[in-house]
């Protein structure tokens, strides 16, 4: 079935003869294996170019903020699904992908994209605090959520933003949308009525776009680093399975609220 | 419901307090971010110690060696799934890691576990070719599939392999399993009565193996260099789609060999 | 972590203890194994009651109608997936279900709450037409896409629309919502300016809003539909896999446009 | 990328033209919408024909046997993964689906592969109990698990393997494969030394094989029913989320094994 356009699939990434796999113009074995790291291959493969040296510091940094939180919702339906079915590794890695959703980490390339909003506003060197006010208030009126601020956790902004900031200062990266970010989160307090710091979310794209990262491929910037994160769980849990004991400790308290057979008596267990 | 030992559930990997995010025993913040390139990191959460320069460089290229092949399948059907629901990145990665299975790229851990059954014959400082043959033969008597040997592709030896090869022996690297995928790969046509050459999946765990990673994690290497590949594939496909494309070419000769109801005239359209 | 409000946990669908198994107050092994069919028993997982006759045969027709549409992207994603992955029949399910999202059969969600605006808009005895083309009048200026409208085979109506409509008449159902479906079918060419007919993605919340089925539950049936029509396809898949020629097809005509190295002939080979 | 035989592709489920989609022979509009409860689909879909009366009893039995069993590991994993990605339903879908692995439920195409070697074993006419104890013995030599067989919670038989069987005997389906399920049983305690009951994982092959179900196909029993149960579960999920909650609960009592950077004061929050 024809939908939409159906036409000559093409690509600009990769081909091959029986000699010789070229990836992004580069020949893969005479000119990248041995020869680039895997962070600069990741920055090759997705935007077609090789990264500057702030480009590699950035983007290292980045994943490296981002692999590892602990035991978090994703990790452990990772962990369950592999306890549950232990011959399938890309299964519980695949689990542990489909929560990197809108809610935990997803909210960088919205907030990657409220970036290039203010940034837009503001124009060649506007006021970009009165284009984050402006954005912000529009933001408000359509009550659209404001991505990449404030955090369950941390009152003060998340120590990784800290960081991640100083990274991109000391390797001398574009610092033009670290400082939309920071017009935000000044102007956040006067429209949401509430102090809101700005977490790892938006501190990804403030860094990542001044880097040249491209928008779209933002939300695969977590993608991939909690990838790393969940094959060291996955490899903890083959040694040691606790993916059952986190799924009988999370119902411990659980309590049964909908209607019961006559007859029926509630006992200590739960299914 | 209590599977197995319910129990305690308990991690080795991370902790941490309102102040510090501690991973294997190290301070995120102050010590990991901006100090250690993502592949050095994937190899602290994974073993929880930092490589060696040889084991950055192994991996480094092993990574870069398997991350992206042009539009195989697991590609195409992550490109069909994000041109089918392309506000979810996540699943779209999530299917293409699902095909990382024993066929492709999986027979990595297989391999490896070959290899080590060959070292715990041979002995310390045994004869490997007769360690190999006795294992080969053993496997033939089995009925068991020689994992990461044979190639639809290359007769000759796929390139990938010399060049991983070459950075482990450039980087003095432990190159015993090396030793041992070679003599298997001598053996093989004794045996077999074929010439099947080292693959890919034979040579990932021959120099991962020789810098100390451990056999479980083995699978997860390639699934985490595929991510890579597959978030550049998705970003090309969000700017310019071609899953349906693919789709539709994937379908133009289809044969339909079932029953059809009287009346039913076949025309040039197919589901 | 906390994350939200991190309280205790709590269902009404299903409880147990040594004996019996509960759910939604029936007892499974008494009440339901034997005596329910399994579109009854979805009915009463999802809803908390049992279905009326008529609402068994709409929830019927609608799982039939959209459980198989021959080898459509999601079908191909699939069975690629498990020819590369044949150990994990869970994983190539789930990778076709993935393709569940908002372009393929995901629109009946959004559909159905087009229709709840209008019927909102109309009020109680209303004029549905006059609603319909203020809603798309809106929809139109906030640049809004109409969900379930067109199709890229079928100029007149699919056949599949007017049998489920068909049976929520035989059957006696509510025909509220298929009588706003149509009104907007009718006013599309004066808002959209083409002759956009009723799809199967509007059909589906036409008929099951009309047996009470709740809106946040319209996306899981075409999921639960489809979900049969994979097995089917890989359970063929199995015995006759085609999950790598359909993947050899697809990419026959595939065209490489980025650079090539120096020195690199193109040869028919792709991938 | 030639994989194995490219060859062209073909099906016999399902193909079209632009009036008519045909499944199976039959026209879907004509003959199926309407006139075929889902059960009864699903048989059709996989094994090419419409099932027997007593085949549809079994079949419905056996799917609403195992489509919900409370809170269990996959459903926490799916309802972990919507509160995080709560826009993809059918990304938390697949992940529930990937836990239908070897451990849970996936048991019942293994043991099937035990009943028809039991049945092989004993040929025609021949003592079910002197083939089950050789066939068990063999597979204590090779120190193969028996699958089907043992319950974490139950001592007894598990009351849904009581009443699938008797559904099975009221409807006169062909009743062998649970003598020989039930022959396994009664020589299991010569075997292993232990009393191990058939549980669902057993019956459900036990009851299908019966019913002339294939083999190949079983394990997408399981993967269907869970799906309607994975269904009402998110349904409730998107009313009244407890995936946070399951996750906070789950980590209350965790413990960090690992290493800790000087000066670290352990407080109670865990990560």
């Amino acid at each position: 079935m024809k939908i939409g356009k159906a036409t000559v699939p093409h690509t600009a990434i990769s081909t091959s003869n029986e000699d010789t796999i070229v990836v992004r113009g580069e020949d893969l074995c005479k000119d990248l294996i041995g020869k680039i790291s895997f962070t600069d291959y990741f920055h090759l493969l997705v935007t077609g170019s090789r990264p500057t040296p702030a480009a590699t510091a950035v983007l290292d940094a980045t994943l490296v903020a981002i692999a590892e939180h602990g035991l978090v919702p994703s990790v452990q339906a990772s962990r369950m699904t592999l306890a549950a079915a232990p011959d399938a590794l890309q299964g519980a890695v695949a689990a542990g992908i489909l929560g990197c959703g809108s809610v935990i980490l997803g909210a960088s390339e919205t907030a990657g994209r409220l970036f290039i909003e203010v940034e837009e506003r503001a124009g060649a060197g506007g006021d970009l605090d009165a284009a984050a006010l402006a954005v912000l208030q529009e933001y408000r009126a359509a009550r659209k959520a404001i991505p990449g601020y404030g955090h369950p956790l941390h009152k003060a902004r998340d120590p990784r933003v800290e960081r991640l900031f100083a990274v991109a200062r000391e390797h001398g990266a574009n610092l033009h949308y670290i400082a939309i970010a920071e017009a935000i989160e000044r102007q956040i307090p006067q429209v949401i009525g509430k102090d809101l710091r700005l977490n790892v979310s938006a501190a990804i794209p403030a860094v990542l776009l001044g880097i040249g990262f491209p928008l779209p491929a933002l939300k695969g910037v977590p993608i991939l680093a909690r990838t790393a994160g969940l094959i060291a769980h996955l490899t903890e849990e083959l040694e040691q399975s606790i993916g059952f004991a986190l799924s009988y400790q999370a119902t411990r308290e659980l309590e049964y609220d909908g209607e019961l057979p006559a007859g029926f008596a509630a006992t200590a267990s739960h299914s």
